[in-house]
């Protein structure tokens, strides 16, 4: 857990509120969090995903191991201490987004179960949905697909660190939704998170989608 | 400019493009960085700013100081490298908000123009929107202000490396909007803000708003 360093700060209150984002959006803020092997089927999953939220015009946003690597976190590297922070930084950012109104599409290998659940932690301290989604399946088949050619790397030595080759994955335990990707396709894949998404009325609750139902202005302080 | 540690990481391009978000939003995405002394007003007018959009059915976001200090930033202080990596997480956020399709709205102080400079590069080469609004007033203003104290703690020395006091303000020279705020409303100022972001087409543009024109269906690409 990081240490507060910077003094001198405290929350700002502002006039609209979450709920008012949750009624201009019509959903509720949330973070989908995909956790599994390189090759599993994360960013798929969460392409296919995205689209479909969309479809239904639902707002949602990928955050991708890959992209954020590039921009926020472009000063970290593979070493445990900076996977730590990359998976510290994301969650923080999850977050923001879920308090703005957005599902987040997080994904990531997150090997470490102590980082994700500190992701976890985080969340329920603000009271934001979190849906850990096990993208599961053999290390054998994510071998065999090694979409970027990875894997051949790691065997041959030219990667370190690797997760599955020399660096373990530590599966979740108890995740919201825990999907076989050698099992199904990925339409069912989607079908379940949309259906998880509903049942917790993250989407399609009834109050935020009833027609008519403009978002009540806000009165200003001054 | 921070170093990019990471390698094998490649952009992952999706089936929903920002251009599809814009639509669902009604609105464009785009930054709107306030920069100041601490007590010239930022904070307020991102509040008016941020409840008069919402009252547009506008969907914004405030990235604050002090709020992002308790989150994303709480393992940075105030030293140089800190501040600097502050603002550079913070500009890294706000363009993912922005390619999100959300107007962010950042209140800090940024008192240094490499920094800022840095995030307007950053958004730049991303082709979003960077607003830089200059929020001034007098060091005199904003020490008899002193919202929060940390004038008459700066100036006791129980404060080190505070803007203004033992730590230069590096004014903008050509921000976008420049707001005198001991010569103006909060009223005026939110106007103008809003006046730029329609002059811009951020908010407002014709074909973001025309009735009925619910955004279409993105097909998925298996």
């Amino acid at each position: 857990m990081a240490e507060q360093k910077a003094t001198n700060v405290t929350w700002h209150d502002g006039e609209v509120s979450r709920d008012d984002r949750y009624r201009l959006l019509r959903q509720k803020g949330a973070t989908i969090w995909f956790t599994g092997l390189s090759g599993s089927g994360k960013s798929t999953i969460a392409v296919a995903l995205e689209t479909a939220l969309f479809n239904k015009s639902k707002m949602s946003y990928r955050l991708d191991g890959d992209n954020v690597r590039l921009g926020i976190n472009k000063n970290l590297g593979f070493s445990e201490a900076d996977r730590t922070e990359n998976i510290r930084r994301i969650g923080e950012i999850a977050k923001l987004f879920g308090d703005a109104g957005v599902i987040s599409l997080s994904s990531f290998i997150s090997p470490y179960k102590a980082d994700r659940n500190e992701v976890r932690r985080l969340h329920d301290a603000a009271n934001l949905p979190f849906v850990e989604v096990h993208v599961d399946c053999s290390l054998a088949t994510a071998e065999k697909r090694d979409p970027k050619g990875l894997y051949k790397k790691a065997r041959a030595g030219e990667i370190k660190n690797f997760t599955g080759i020399d660096d373990p994955y530590e599966a979740p335990e108890n995740p919201e939704i825990h999907l076989r990707t050698d099992q199904m396709t990925l339409q069912q894949e989607v079908e379940i998170i949309i259906e998880y998404l509903k049942k917790h009325e993250i989407i399609g609750a009834r109050h935020y989608t009833r027609a008519n139902d403009a978002p009540q202005p806000v009165a200003a302080a001054r």
